[in-house]
């Protein structure tokens, strides 16, 4: 099985990804993992350790010449800013993170012991992990595209496209952002934000296409794909809503109008499918908590940054006064970053899905599995 | 650790959960979980299939004289409509649910065998697990409760309440909702959508009350509490988003209006997290992806039910002509029920990350583990 | 995921196995179960509870017409002495059985509450489960065999032998031993042990045939073959002892007279790898913790049953005071009952691992996944 | 929950043990986990390898000032050996190694690329783990021991003794062997080996003292200690069989010979167990699957290291020809390095059921609950 392991602090050494269950015979180019790094420290909106910090991974383990053999793939993201020993205590928690309810559960005065793993900087090791996702789905030609659908209330139209040119859009936003026009205002607030030393959130979108139909499970409420793909998006930090599909629109509408109705024919899509096709995708490629053969779409809100240059109102942990949260630098708007991450832990999730139906310890025989798995498909 | 697994089909025999590693010495009244099967049959909305069960839970093992000893927990939920084995074919696929995806997935023409399994009976066997959950955690003194936030568009007021009241509220009214007038328009719009041949979904909340700080974990993406709650609510037929707290608001926030302020003096939650309180629950209770000591609130949206009396599009499976979608009787409106599912499963889910951290084998082991480290936070 | 749940207690209203992860379109012949539980109830050897149950498997959940859908398939199996709640307390704890520990685990002053669970009775829902793989694996060619191997120091000749001869000697045999004359001597010893009050062991030898190579890995340390197997053969009530091919002899030879050397050419093990075949096997089918084509070969050693007729020295649990065990019917000698147990375990791993590899959600799916990859290692 | 997951190649960058779930509060000082690795690297017998590596680990994550804070721990140890990419290709499988059943598992022709994870080099990163469960155990008055039994059919005395004795003496001797008189004639067993060119294995023996009882659990098969234990020591490389207690003697013996009765009074073990205590421990201290306060005894089999100087006959992989089996650079004995690595896994399976049963996330939250428990015990 596909499953995935991080290690590492904020200031420590370095972070770690340990991948166990890649097949073998994928060549893994540590060029096309950095890439997604830097993209995920990219992103207007950052703040001064994105300055430090130049993410490359090192691959420890579980290649030979380049390839996979079957074995974990271990991935080393060295922090330049190595200093966790040498940092000061924290006393005063700040609102929003993990410091006070850490320090509670952990038993721990200096929260200091807390922030420096329950940091966002850790999804720096998921990125790593979905670019290695990326790499094995590609071959059989599924793509994960994330991107920025909403900052500070303002949204960006997304109409559906073709991938190509979502990621073209996307590439050549400093945004992450597919409508230009929505972008320049995103930027505007932003900035505004930055001014006031405050700071915002927003919505992603993630689409992923060439998805078989068939992946996850309905027989049992863990195997259930939709909860996966949730749990995934959620547990990245500040995140605090994730939807599929209409999501909380779904709420207001009839049935009649939501159901994706059921066509056959010739289609794009109709490799995957046999030939049944849909007009609308309203269940972003989910229904009965396994893929359809539709594109999935997933969207996920991000909560504004909590640490900001104006703290909020805290208690010092070892007096009890009433302090000022600590300050500690940041970034003004993190959802060009966040887009990256979410892209990441649901190209995993895809993965292990697609894994678990097609098994196989080698990528040819994974592929074989498959393209035998499609040719029933078609003759149902 | 505390685990659930359901067993059973929509026409089979019977339901079937199995819980894991609920600690020995709990004293299981049956008619406890019944009332929860009860609540879950109810609600107005609901179609023919629930004025012929009567579900009611058998425990077939796990208690010696209706007590816990540490074994696994088997409760049955007998099926009065067992017809699997004579039910027709199913091969006209029904938009919005499992039939065509897993079709293809398990290779199985007659899509009868798909929603057997797939249907949302199964979720009985969710609320059964859920209320083992809430027993074991009443003796703690949590206390989870859900119930309906809108339906079809219309959305009731629910000001935050002392728990006491809103059960009071909620189980006096036919819609499990806490407001009054919104519930008279909801009954409406049920009603309308029913004559039209149609269906309507809406949103639930629920709130989970006197949750020590601490439970879940940032140290590993799946250790995560808000990943995991997140998992197991969108793992619930038919729900397509989950949000914490504010959840989807904060994507148009400034980050000094989200954060939860850190204050210190005593209060109710006082006693939990010894002193530390807030003013705001912005966060739903969850920092860091742990808890902190405030109500977790957690809301997720269903979409309206996808078999309509007036039926969609569909595709014959063996013809592959334009046909009508197959129309099995269902309800109009299951909001009301999937809120009953949804308090389950999220009572679930806390259970087994307090479970996770106080360990224990008896009742009175993990008491007196909580109450060590009540003690051990009060004196941070 | 292949995976097993069991429930129930010995005086229970009945044991239960849930089984998940079986692909959709296997016939279960409930024959087919009860004839392995009838097995596990036989032999020579057995006490009076053997006459009272007469364990038949109920299919509770997972077939549709006889046929597997792929959800979790649950089987009940009755329990005619069901008195668990009339059962005196038992005080005096018996040497050998969990009794002490666990009234200390889970806090019991009443060691009834320990003992129904822990009871051999529990291997019942096993058999059933290791039933249904041996039902999936049939359909590919592999057939596991246990069977008795020695009784109270009395060994049996087992020279290696086909399959199909192994399962007649066997059942054939009241001792399910394969050695006519050993059998003679074991159920004199069997009788002695009964008449003096005392009670024998032994040893079993489990056989896998047709195993394809490459199940288990060695890329993690739980993943191997053959820790797996360990683990499900030590975990039976009574076991005290595993080995794999030549075991512990393998201590005192020397390394060139232990490994089995590589061949090529024409055989019937030439199917699953392409031509590759050992003259020996002394590795017992297993090599880096996977399996490599050959057979493979596991013998456990089961200790006497400890519930004695002339019971063992013991201390009452309230009084501190030295008593006699408490004497709870029991059997003299469980060892070919042990055997079907073993057999049921073993085949369930192997399932697993096979499932794991060759993945699949229909049987038609995994067999041609099977296939491709045989057809892979011939042209290795 | 303790989870462990290693990483790295034989002749790759390094190895990397990554444990999840140790509590928060333990100094780790990392001589302690060095000295374990340099034991692994020592003992009579080891081959040209061993004076090349210097076995030294490097914390990467998951402590402060050298005390752990709750987060994952990747541990590094360098391979001076760095060579994998230019090692030449091997197409000669090595019998008793998984050259040719991973050969075809991963569909590798040449299958350097199977030995480089399947070598036995990997053990150092499970040494590494187990240091830190011993670090963590010892917090607790928990001692795990290991030793070497017997060697190429020369077994050693090991009358029970006290756990400082037996370290005492372990640590005094050239092979981990506690017999002076049987450690000359294991010696001179291996140079003979080492001179004909050819390998011995033996039998190494595990001792746990100072274990609480109610480790493990009888509640389902896959908690049972005494399987989780027997799937650690078989997955070590090499292992053939494992025995817990009398192991397979107890095949021949009489369940009144076999069964540890119970006693009441003061006595070492008193502490744990509230005075219950046992004069013989044929058990091996575990009884249902769970401990009952006497030490834990295990013992497992080491075949002959399999890479010959007088190599074995295989086939070459690609032309079918007989050929000689690769000769690989070897050690003649393994055993004493093996006992260091059975002592590893056995005290991490035991940390491992520690932190299950008593919970918490700082060192003196864990502590706080097992003196609980150990007061309840002795209130039993």
């Amino acid at each position: 099985m596909l499953k995935l392991t991080t290690a590492g602090e904020s200031h420590g050494k370095c972070l770690l990804t340990v991948v166990e269950g890649l097949p073998a015979g994928i060549p893994i180019d540590e060029e096309e993992i950095n890439k997604e790094l830097r993209r995920r420290q990219g992103g207007v909106g950052r703040g001064p350790r994105m300055a430090i910090e130049k993410d490359e991974a090192e691959v420890l383990s579980g290649t030979r010449k380049g390839i996979t053999i079957g074995s974990p793939v271990c991935l080393k993201i060295k922090n330049y800013d190595y200093s966790i020993d040498r940092l000061p205590e924290l006393t005063r928690p700040r609102p929003g993170h993990a410091d006070l309810a850490g320090a509670m559960k952990y038993g721990q005065g200096d929260m200091r012991n807390v922030l420096e793993r329950a940091s966002a900087r850790e999804t720096a090791a998921r990125v790593a992990a979905g670019a290695l996702a990326k790499i094995l789905l590609r071959t059989f030609g599924v793509e994960v595209l994330g991107y920025v659908k909403a900052v500070g209330g303002i949204v960006a139209e997304t109409p559906v496209k073709e991938p190509g040119e979502v990621k073209r859009l996307r590439d050549s936003s400093s945004l992450y952002c597919l409508d230009k026009r929505a972008e320049e205002k995103m930027i505007k607030r932003i900035v505004e934000a930055e001014k006031s030393g405050d700071s915002v959130g927003g919505i992603i979108e993630i689409m992923a296409h060439g998805v078989p139909p068939g992946l996850g499970s309905y027989t049992q409420w863990d195997l259930r794909l939709d909860g996966r793909l949730a749990r995934a998006a959620m547990a990245v930090p500040a995140i605090k809503g994730v939807e599929i599909g209409l999501g909380f629109k779904a709420a207001e509408m009839s049935g009649s109008e939501v159901h994706d109705e059921i066509y056959y024919g010739k289609s794009y899509r109709g490799n995957l499918t046999g030939g049944f096709y849909r007009k609308t995708n309203n269940a972003g490629g989910l229904e009965g908590g396994i893929t359809n053969g539709e594109p999935i779409v997933l969207r996920a809100v991000m909560k504004p940054i909590p640490t900001l240059r104006k703290p909020l109102k805290s208690v010092e942990l070892t007096t009890k006064e009433a302090v000022k949260a600590a300050a500690e630098r940041s970034d003004v708007c993190a959802v060009p970053a966040a887009s990256v991450v979410l892209e990441a832990v649901v190209t995993f999730e895809i993965a292990q899905a697609f894994m678990e139906k097609f098994g196989g310890d080698s990528i040819q025989e994974t592929k074989r599995n498959l393209e035998g798995y499609l040719a029933q498909v078609k003759a149902l």
